[in-house]
């Protein structure tokens, strides 16, 4: 049932990541190919930093095609979809529910991820917190900074608001709770946590301090 | 026979990108360290990430010199001519033979580097189609893709015509063949195909469709 | 001795590097989440790449936390100094104490990390000079590169001065000097061969040739 629940919310976060890299190729002119190939390295790039961290070689994106081939799917519908919509007008109301649904499955995606992560290292004998963290977030934000260093912008994470601390707060529970109760339960729990923090960044504009430069 | 024919290849490609590297890093005023390093990065960048791929370590650069050697003495010949080419005006012919030239080699090398990764991928015990042709592509094109981002430009390969596509096609071909052919022959011929979709994209200025921004 | 020392500087290295990684963050408007990970980042990134090169898995970072402790520490410190330096006038003696301290600690930390990249290769059994000199440097410039990347802009240490060649001369001489002497004594030549070129280099003005683009 958790295994099966994972799945179902790697293959929303797949898609999810996929139509984020498809779209920031877009916006910087790639062609299909560029499209395709930014597609599967938001969606899968996290990943295989993961595994090569912990030497699980081929990654895994080259072991399960499922994720390549949905991200390649996606990457497709987005050209098909953007092609035929620049030939009217948009309504703004497509695009609100455009950028919602962005929102929901880029979140659950990003904890999807990022609960994966943990768990590939809690499998490894010679985990620790920082390790078990590492791959927590590395698996659920580097996707998005192989995307932005590609597209030849500044890595999002690093410049906006809360979105990797959602995944590191995550990160941090599905380390700790399985300790503390069926590691079912703490996966789910990891998993809302990340939904939660993420969510409530994005209504309340939360923003982390910094210096301002005034 | 054939494993001479392609560490000829091998080598002219490796000629090639630390050309290509070493200009990159003269269009972007480095000095003559940065002129090796990014020769040397091209030449050889993609062939590392296809060992860490496949966690053959240390990566093949480390255990034959030849490339390294190769590219610093290439990207130390860059040096000297462009020294003293710069001394006097440039011959618009000269610059064209230079400019088919460059396209020759690098056409070979993108050809010697994508076989070479599919091999690489064919002898792992656990390959499939997508792990093989990964790694064909990103030894083709890896190097220029780090090349690009260490010069602090988008990566070529995401940008413009059908580089990349050539060394799909090549790749795709050079994983499925040996199954209907002796091994010799489709080397051969996943070769030739990378130089020929190369060629009629660079002659027909072909290009892949892309969402105007108009 | 050796090993106590070389400890020792590695630690004041990895102060001074996440110093420089959160600097880089604060000039480029990241928030406290950002400084922190470009913090870790230059600190740790060198390492990082090193022992995937050479499939030491998981990374030191991960094995031992002080690393990673120190970096978020010393981010941490940056960032509340900066905060509280920036409302009075910054006196032009405390810019100059600020910036030679930061030159001395970077010196010593790179010497740090270079010698101990090239020893981390001395252990591996198939090591040649190839290895073990990229190993040094990369160990010594890495977490430079991926802050400059993930900061957007050009890696440093590919424009100016001989940073890299300090760490290039003395990572030759921490593999070539252990077969003529002891090797707590090669180290300690090295990691002063490393200071000096450093040093020369900063004071004189030292300047690798370059192609004019006038």
């Amino acid at each position: 049932m958790t295994k099966d629940f994972i799945l179902i919310m790697d293959l929303i976060g797949t898609v999810a990541f996929a139509i984020s890299g498809s779209m920031t190729a877009v916006e910087q002119g790639m062609d299909l190919f560029g499209i395709l190939i930014l597609a599967l390295t938001t969606a899968t790039g996290g990943g295989f930093i993961r595994d090569l961290t912990i030497g699980s070689l081929p990654p895994v994106v080259f072991r399960n095609p499922v994720y390549m081939i949905l991200s390649f799917l996606t990457a497709g519908i987005v050209f098909l979809v953007l092609k035929f919509q620049s030939l009217r007008p948009h309504s703004e109301r497509v695009r609100l529910v455009y950028e919602k649904t962005l929102l929901v499955t880029d979140s659950l995606g990003l904890a999807a991820f990022t609960v994966d992560g943990v768990c590939a290292g809690l499998v490894q004998t010679d985990t620790n917190l920082f390790l078990a963290v590492f791959l927590g977030v590395i698996t659920g934000v580097g996707g998005g900074i192989l995307r932005d260093l590609f597209a030849g912008k500044k890595p999002y994470v690093f410049v906006k608001h809360v979105y990797a601390l959602a995944s590191l707060g995550g990160a941090v529970a599905a380390y700790v709770l399985p300790r503390y109760m069926d590691s079912g339960i703490s996966i789910m729990i990891s998993f809302g946590i990340i939904i939660l923090i993420r969510y409530l960044a994005a209504h309340f504009r939360w923003d982390l301090p910094r210096i301002s430069s005034g």
